[in-house]
Order: structure tokens, then sequence, then C-alpha cells
């Protein structure tokens, strides 16, 4: 069986028994019942893939996967496809977005060049080049059904390598002129939902360049006919690379019980590829931002997961992991460190039974 | 003059000349213009606070006012009074909520009684009590125009000392068992709205008793007949004494020149209340966090303010202000060391003008 088939069919769910004790614990924290609201789901999530009442995930890191796209021949974007290798470049250099919210957050930082076209020869680059770019899909498939299963491989190998680092939590994140069109098709692949539902602006982009844009992913979607119940084949036929090594990350996050960070568009469209796969995946996955770009909401919807930052950001590069990885650290620390009913009446205070009612 | 009309007069505006040279600094960052959203916003808005493009705000700090309210009498709450004590005790043990999220954003927490029902002589509390509770706002003003000015100095007064600790944000929290019905009360005067788009249903409350809450305040704000062009008057006759401390704060704020988060419905009562006083406070605010509590958004909607988080919290204590905390490090961080194109022409990548565009 190959790498992808055995992950996919190893994914168990989360501990359900865990969930509960965890917020049983919760419940008997100084505050009324729920009143720490999605910060309490964070913390119940984390110990329903742990198996532990009380966390720490001290080890995070973000993935950074760069590929270019053949569909930026047909000016679906306003920037020229060198943007790809001199951002992900400047990613090595520290002067990114990323780089400086990881820095904030605790957050380690991998790039991985799974299929930009050129060739970068860095050390903090990991090459698993898979080809220069996808093809344009307007004319042709993005990649062959290997090479989608080889990049989601990638994907999952990675997990594998990052948890040998004991890294306990992972940011997906991506840089790729182009790719907002290829998530684009993905999620129109997979929700049947039309191109003006789900294809963005883009910022800069002219009114005509945003009616060709929706108008070429249209077109492309149409032509290349992706089987919306086979995700591998809408993966090779309209998707690309960056977003088949993210899918592999949320599957391998999954089948390793480690928690895994959604950012924008790009990376939401690798996820319901992954739930598509196997549904067990979303629940491993944590939302971050509610990305300014219209096909999110569709495919959060279908996921059923509520970002919980509303920042209007629409950068990418996995920027709204690290801002996450800091509400789960408060999450986590809210259910190891405040003190229980109990440890109120020890240390003298008034016992009082604030549990059902709330700070009114 | 006094110290309140000295206060609110002395306040100007934020420099708009920096805000300008802040966004436009951003601009020049290796992203699409405007592509960081909101937080690109906090920076500029920091920036037009203190007249300087970049910034670190390192000294972080939450207020919290306890105080107890004589409308809890009639039966509006879930929890007995004597949780505001009790509660409040359990902060200066840090077995609160507020005392983890503090910690973890690095934020330091100050305690002040300015209106319980009960003696406090502990060293971490600072003792400003005006009077032991306020008086039941179905009866009664809630406190003399007096009072409420005392308190509202109080909350200066507090500012004042804390600059000269050389803190450099602020965050307004609160403890008061009633304080949602007070807070209401506020906003339902100020705003002209009625009860049941502004009073909450609070947690554990049975429909019933939260039928009863809202005639109960209804009845409340008919009698005392708070005049909405007088803030001091509606602070007075239906707030509460930690409202009207935390209104201090955000006049304190606005006039030191010190950016103030705002917390849930009780904290944006007040800043509303501040805001009455004086419109340029609100240049000096940033929101946290969308409460679950229905009057927040009728306060919000007049502020002009769109809240970052939403996690359906609903505790109080100023906990959504570390949160923020989190929120502004980042945007001054992203402001401060992110290259510029120019650098990553300097470092040797390809320069290429992606400032209006996006990853797309």
């Amino acid at each position: 069986m190959s790498l992808l088939n055995q992950t996919i069919k190893g994914i168990t769910p989360v501990s359900k028994d865990s969930a509960a004790k965890a917020q049983k614990h919760l419940d008997n924290l100084l505050k009324p019942i729920g009143s720490l609201g999605k910060l309490e789901g964070i913390a119940v999530q984390i110990s329903a893939i742990t198996g532990k009442v009380t966390n720490v995930l001290k080890k995070k890191c973000v993935v950074v996967f760069a590929a270019d796209n053949g569909i930026c021949a047909e000016g679906v974007s306003g920037a020229p496809t060198s943007v790809t290798v001199s951002q992900f470049l400047n990613m090595t250099k520290g002067l990114t977005g990323i780089n400086v919210l990881s820095s904030q957050a605790g957050s380690d930082l991998y790039l991985v060049d799974i299929g930009v076209n050129g060739d970068l020869p860095y050390e903090k680059i990991i090459n698993k080049k898979i080809r220069r770019g996808t093809g344009n899909i307007l004319h042709e498939p993005a990649m062959t059904r290997e090479q989608a299963i080889k990049a989601m491989e990638i994907g999952i190998e990675l997990v594998r390598d990052l948890r040998a680092k004991n890294y306990q939590v992972i940011g997906t994140g991506e840089m790729g002129i182009g790719n907002t069109s290829t998530s684009g098709a993905v999620i129109m692949s997979l929700t049947g939902r039309s191109a003006d539902e789900v294809i963005g602006m883009g910022t800069g982009m002219r009114e005509e360049d945003y009616q060709h844009k929706k108008e070429v992913i249209k077109a492309a979607v149409a032509k290349r006919k992706p089987n919306s119940d086979d995700p591998i084949d809408v993966l090779s036929k309209v998707g690309g690379l960056d977003i088949a090594g993210m899918t592999g990350v949320f599957l391998g996050c999954a089948s390793y019980k480690i928690p895994v960070v959604i950012d924008g568009v790009i990376s939401i469209a690798a996820a319901l590829l992954a739930a598509r796969l196997n549904p067990l995946t979303v629940q491993y996955m944590i939302p971050s931002h509610l990305s300014a770009e219209p096909g999110y909401a569709a495919a959060a919807e279908e996921l059923g997961l509520d970002p919980y930052l509303m920042l209007d950001m629409r950068l990418g590069e996995g920027s709204g992991c690290p801002l996450t990885f800091f509400l789960i650290d408060c999450a986590l620390a809210i259910s190891r460190e405040m003190g229980t009913f109990e440890q109120g009446n020890i240390d003298g205070s008034v016992l009082v039974d604030i549990r059902t009612s709330k700070n009114s």
C-alpha cells in the first residue's frame, strides 16, 4: 500500500473521553461555565487529540510550501510569476510577514520548494521540487495523478520528520503567484459553488482583470472536468503543488495526532481536500482567521470550522498561524493554571458556586 | 477647574501626519498593500498616538475595577453578590482567568476596589472605595453626581500613576456582580436602544429570569430618567462605580496619549461614556473581542470600532485585553521588522513590485 493510502486509512478519531474530561475540568475552574467560549473549545480539542486533560504545546512551526502555477500565463494575477522566487528568498532572509509573526509566537519556520520554477540552492530551503510549476490548467492538467500523490506524500513525510523533532503543533503556509486561482478552482470543483461565490478580487486588481480571472478559472474547471468525488482527480487537474503539499500535512498531522492550523484560502482548500480523503482529519484542524478571499468561507462552512480572528488579512504565507498559536497557548494555560472552586475554598476565599452564573 | 473637566478639555487629536507616515512605511514593506488588514490599522493607530512611525509597547497592564451593584437586590443576576468579593480575592491569588491571560501576554495586573461591599485590606488591592456598592437603581440613583465625578477622577489619577511607571498600553477590566445590568442600562440610556436589543441572557439564566432582568432594567431606566445628553447624569443615575472608574481610565489614556484596550460589554459602556464626554477619546481606543453580550455591538457600532477576535467570550475581568496585547505586539513588530522593497534589492533578491498585487 502506498504511503498516501496507508496514511489515509490509518487516521483514527480523537478521544471523546479525553474531550469530556477536559470540559469537566474547565467547568470546575473559577469562572462561569463556558464563559471563555472558543478558548475552551481549543483546549478541549487539544485534549481530544493528545489524550491528556492539560497540555503544553511548546514546540511550534509553520511549514511554507512554494510552487509556481501555469495558469499565470492567462493573466490571472496582478503580480509577475518571478515574485514566487523573490519572496521565497526573502523568507530565507527573515524579511517577510511570516518571519516576523513566527518570531512573535516563538514558532520556527520551514521552507519547502515543492514546485518553484527556478533553482533555489539555499541551505534554508528544503528541496522537494516535483516539477517546475504546474501546467496551465486552461489547456492541460496541473500535474499527473502520480505527481499529486507524490506531493501529498512529501507533506506526510515532512510531518513525520517534524514529529521526530518534537514539534507539537504545525501551521500551514504557502508562497506561489497564481495560487488563489488554483485554490479557487479546487474549492469550486469540490463544493459545486460558482466562480462568483469563490473567486476573490485580490489587491490592486482592476474590475476587468477580476472578471477575466473568474472567466479563466470557470473555463479551466469546465475543460478539465475534475471528478468531485475523487479529491486526487480535482487536485491533479486544477490544483497546485503547494496545495498538494499542504494536503499531505493535514493528512500527516491527523495520522500522527498533531494539531494543525489552517491559514487562509489556499490552506483551507488543502484542508478541504484532506477532509474529502478522510473526514476524520477535520478533528485535528484548528482554524485561524477569516480570510478576505470569499472562497475561504465556502470551505470553512463545509468543514464546520469557525475562525477566531477577523483581521481582513489576505497575505497568505501562513500568516494566520502564529497569531493562532498564541490563542492556543492561552487556551492551554487557562486549563493548566486557573484555580478550581476547591482551591478557592482552601485558600480561604468564600466558595460560591458561580459555575452556572456569569459576571452579571 | 476640576481634574475631570481639565482632563476632558485637555484631550487633543492623534497625529494624522504620523498616521500617514506609518501607512506609507507599511506600504513599502515586502507585501501587497493592505494585505495585513487590521494589523496594519493597529500599527497606524499606535503611530498616530505616539507620533512615531515604529513603536514598541513593552510595558502593559490591565486595570480591574471591582464594585457592587444595588440592583442585584432585584434578582437580575444568577450569582450571589458575595461573588464580587470572593472572585476579586481570587485575583489577588493568581487563580482567575485574567491572571492567566495577563501572564501569557506579559502584562501586569492592577486591582482597584472602587466600591466593593466589604473590607478588603489586602496589599495587592488598591483601596479607592467610594461607597459600599451603588444604590438600587430601580428605587434610587446609583450614586450622586459628585461620586460619579470622583470615581472617574480615580480612573484618571490611576492612569497618571501608571504613566509614571512607564506603562505604554492599558487594558480595562472589571469585577462586579450585576454589572451587565448597569452597563446595559447605560448603553440603553445613551443610545436609545431597547432592553431587547441591549440586555443579554448571561449564563445559566432561565428564560423567565432573563425576561425579569430586562423588565427590571427597563423600569429602572424609565424611573431614573437619565438625560442622554449628559453622560455624567446617565452614569450617576443608572451606572456603576466600576464603569465610572473605567470611564476615567479611557479619559486619562486619551489625555496622556496612551493606547487603551476595550474588553467586553461593561468596558465598552465606559468607553461610550468617555466618547460622549469627548469624542476624541475614541482615537485612543483599541477594541479586542466581540462580546457575546448584545449591548456590545450596539456600543461598538456607535464608536465605529470593529473587534478583532470572535471567541464568544463573556467572562469579563478584562480578559479580552491580554489577547489583544499580543495582536498589538505583532502589528508593531510587522512595522519594525519586515523588510522593505529596497532591502529586498540590496540583499540580492529580485526586486519586484508586488506592492499593488497580492499573493494570488
